[in-house]
């Protein structure tokens, strides 16, 4: 047992640690250090101030230090920040930020949870004016809220298309600013593959926030903010929220190791290269169980998790490390965005061979209320079936899906795993064959050569190069909007007009949401067509990505009209 | 391959088969026979229909003949009844209901789908009035609603508080009716056990549904009904749904074997005894596969599979089967209500060796809008701490929790499992530390011995025993309710009180929802005491499990006041 245990960092990783190291040791020494105003927030729920769903900035912090005191026994001491650790000694440095005053304090076990910090490029100018904000602890959105509040403040530039950025924005879009969104890339939300990120951007193009990719702050002004593109945005007030980088001075300048994603180097047990040194959260690197590779996953789950592990090891208790997969879930004005493992990029980063699945089916029965579609893509492992990740997109229950995908990947499961899982099935929760059941069926077809498919990003190419495209739909739903150049030969009639049908050329089929397409591909297999093809996603998916796309390029439309529903 | 299958019953399961057997055999003649109406409607819809919910009768009806012949190729006789099978010729004798025409049809293979039949106890006097009503089909669900209408009735009684019972009542109550809901058992909703089904009785009390339990129905009257207990209820319209028993008669009279319980005897690919003749659905008996005993499962999800892995299985696809695990979720009223597995008294029943965690935490950070209470069991096999099954009740996302539950039950993990699992998170979706997660790690503490539990039902003969109990919450939240005996000692007073615990006597502790009595036993034990004992469930645990009790039978409440928040 380690009668002191001191922790560096009092929020999410720190405050865990804490907790758990008192639960397991009555008489046990711990206190934690913060250099901030306040132990244990809620980060993750940071950017609700700015809409007023969480009304009070107070509200945001869960447990002053009295109270960690009085019920945990834990000494929290704010705005006392650890500048050094004497390793040789056991000791660590602290400054107290109110008084200045220096001093020293012993430990057995030392735990870091220092965090990571939001990255401020130093090559954008006008990055340290003062209507430049961050969000990273409850003091930054105190003051990026009474910023806007006392200037009064319409235009807001939210910089960054990832978690945060987009949660800011939304809130600052239901607290009726005109909000614009930066993004570097040619996409939000990195979890997401390209062709599910177009969901979302419409989304935002929805909704009416000024989405703008591909492009980079330049310069950052009193009034507008200038691109790399020389365009002007209208930006009293910025938010920056490019990412983050792992808090890791404090662990360098002690010479722990720092691994080589840039994140403090821990073992099995969150163990830093000095035995007596543990870190946790943020600021550590963790090996990924799907691709291998170590990697950063800045998240509260993960960071929770090796909190416990870190005291459990400091009391000799075992842990089982299984390495992280990465879930996560966003909700995005009327959408929720879900994803968990790897996506088709990670996927080909690693080298790991992978096929995917893109069905749109409907969340729950469509006889009830609020049946929506459910935009759902899995990666798996070819040829061995195994899944490595879910994307799920949609105004349902995303989450739920992306769960038990997330608990398939934990447990190795494959498509023929999926296909069987019995889920909890009635009209108004799910259907009885569930998104997920159903796309580990079109998984096995594909995988056992039952039929092909083309991907929605290649329709495009098809249509411009005049390839035979057969939509399967009923007439009125073909007449609603259609691609350009297919030819409606509704499934209802396929087997009277099957003579139409080309056989010496590729044929691209698709319905509303591929499932009579599918149906059509076996018919005509079985009348012996050997070149028909199913395109994935099939007209839903095709409007979807085609829509942002076409609106911010102006470029030609390959459907005549668009249909999302 | 078969080059004719015929299909007996054009339902789900039966409609299921027929569609697969045609994508994997365009040159198959498949032909379905159904006794009523209509093909393909959607059953688990049919409540709906009575508060409006889906509007016309004929919306419930999927697919129609005509659909299924051209976009199949698929016949579907409605209102033709196969009224025998004759084996030895591999015939089956059909009656068309309208003509009253008898005819005769060859197959290769034959697939039973009849479903099973709405129970009408025979001892019920009057049970043949005409207002007295099943629902099992379409013409049930509008003969119903239409007698409601044109006789302008307000008081019905559901008999039955299952699944369909329980939708009946709601959507009844809903348009506006008062509702009897008369159970025989002591609880509705057999999935789940006693404990967790107080709170949907409380649910449906205080939404005012006259709920009577441990009562049947003894006579039927135009006016009223009567019960064993002599009790009278008024009724014009009653609906039964005491339950369902498999449609065997055509296979036992061909004179195919019926299993053990009562349901169409399959091997491992839906085959009766007659290799050429299936049989799925309701009217089988299927193989629990976390029991290893048979038992029958009227489920629109299962029926499904079990549908494809018969097509399959005729085409010489090869099908994995896994048996079931019994899945499903029920909304009542505000409450969402789920479970996957088997419950305590299965477990029992079958001599499984488990204990189980009984938490209460919140379904969403506390500070979002919407975060409420959920209500999860979780049965684990003791001592292996395989997962044996789950049950969630509460406002929020409770299907969420039970597919990860029946993911994880499926692929035989672990409490350890289940702790590791990395889920989505965010602030309007869970918890960093999911419900599941938490439950995980409960149950690992009482596996590890790390401190004991005393369930919630034993809670009453504590306090009418005099045990020494300890209340940890603050002192408003005791004032506002508490269990009339137990003494006040705060978490955040625990240290400096704890000479007022005795050492010699058991001591009960509880909170609100067990985690800062979790944190004080742990505390408790580090200074000595062992002789402490955690209450599952804490003080929101308790007042569920007595309220509803306590307003029937008014006995004394053990609680100054409920406190259900």
């Amino acid at each position: 047992m380690a009668n002191r245990i001191l922790v560096v960092g009092g929020v999410a990783g720190g405050a865990s640690v804490a907790a758990r190291a008192r639960r397991l040791d009555e008489s046990a020494e711990v206190i934690m250090f913060e250099r901030g105003h306040n132990v244990s927030f809620s980060n993750c729920a940071l950017p609700f101030h700015l809409s007023g769903i969480v009304e009070k900035s107070e509200d945001l912090v869960l447990i002053c230090p009295e109270t960690f005191k009085k019920r945990y026994n834990i000494e929290a001491r704010t705005r006392n920040e650890v500048t050094k650790i004497k390793r040789d000694e056991k000791k660590v440095v602290v400054k107290n930020l109110e008084t200045g005053e220096e001093y020293e304090e012993k430990y057995d076990k030392l735990v870091l949870s220092p965090g990571a910090n939001p990255i401020l490029p130093a090559s954008i100018e006008g990055i340290d004016s003062k209507n430049v904000f961050t969000v990273r602890n409850v003091q930054d959105i105190s003051k990026l809220n009474n910023y806007i509040k006392d200037n009064n403040i319409n235009d807001i530039a939210v910089v960054g298309g990832g978690f945060i950025g987009i949660e800011v924005a939304e809130n600052l879009h239901l607290a009726g600013k005109d909000v614009s969104l930066i993004e570097a890339l040619d996409q939000v939300m990195s979890p997401f593959d390209y062709d599910m990120a177009q969901i979302l951007h419409k989304e935002l193009y929805d909704k009416g926030v000024n989405l703008i990719l591909n492009d980079a702050v330049k310069k950052i002004d009193q009034e507008y903010i200038e691109l790399e593109s020389s365009k002007r945005v209208k930006a009293e007030a910025v938010v920056m929220a490019v990412g983050v980088s792992p808090e890791t001075k404090l662990a360098e300048e002690a010479g722990l190791e720092i691994g080589e994603t840039g994140g403090i180097k821990v073992d099995h047990n969150y163990r830093t290269s000095d035995k007596d040194i543990y870190a946790v959260g943020d600021a550590i690197e963790v090996f990924c169980s799907i691709t291998k590779n170590k990697t950063r996953l800045p998240l509260a789950g993960p960071a929770q998790r090796q909190a416990r592990a870190a005291a459990d090891h400091i009391n000799s208790i075992p842990h089982s490390n299984k390495g992280i997969i990465g879930s996560s879930v966003v909700k995005i004005f009327d959408l929720n965005a879900a994803s968990t493992g790897i996506n088709e990029k990670t996927a080909r980063k690693a080298g790991i061979p992978y096929d995917f699945v893109y069905i749109i089916p409907s969340d729950i029965v469509g006889l009830m209320p609020d049946s929506n579609p459910l935009y759902f893509k899995l990666i798996y492992e070819y040829p061995s079936g195994k899944i490595l990740g879910a994307q799920a997109i949609g105004k349902g229950d995303v989450a739920k899906r992306i769960d038990v995908a997330a608990t398939l990947i934990r447990m190795g499961g494959t498509l023929e795993d999926l296909k069987e899982l019995e889920l909890c099935y009635a009209p108004l929760f799910s259907t009885a064959r569930d998104v997920v059941n159903q796309a580990a069926l079109v998984g096995l077809n594909i995988l056992h050569g039952q039929f092909e498919q083309v991907p929605v990003t290649k329709v495009r190419e098809l249509v411009e190069n005049d390839a035979f495209i057969v939509d399967v739909r009923e007439e009125d739903e073909y007449k609603a909007g259609h691609l350009k150049n297919a030819v409606n030969i509704p499934l209802s009639e396929l087997r009277d007009r099957a003579g139409e049908i080309p056989e010496d050329e590729p044929v691209y089929l698709h319905c509303r949401s591929a499932q009579r397409s599918y149906n059509a591909i076996m018919a005509l297999q079985g009348m012996g067509y050997d070149n028909v093809c199913n395109i994935s996603g099939s007209f839903l998916g095709i409007c979807c990505y085609e829509f942002y796309q076409d609106q911010v390029t102006g470029r030609e439309k390959i459907v005549t009209e668009y249909n999302f529903n």
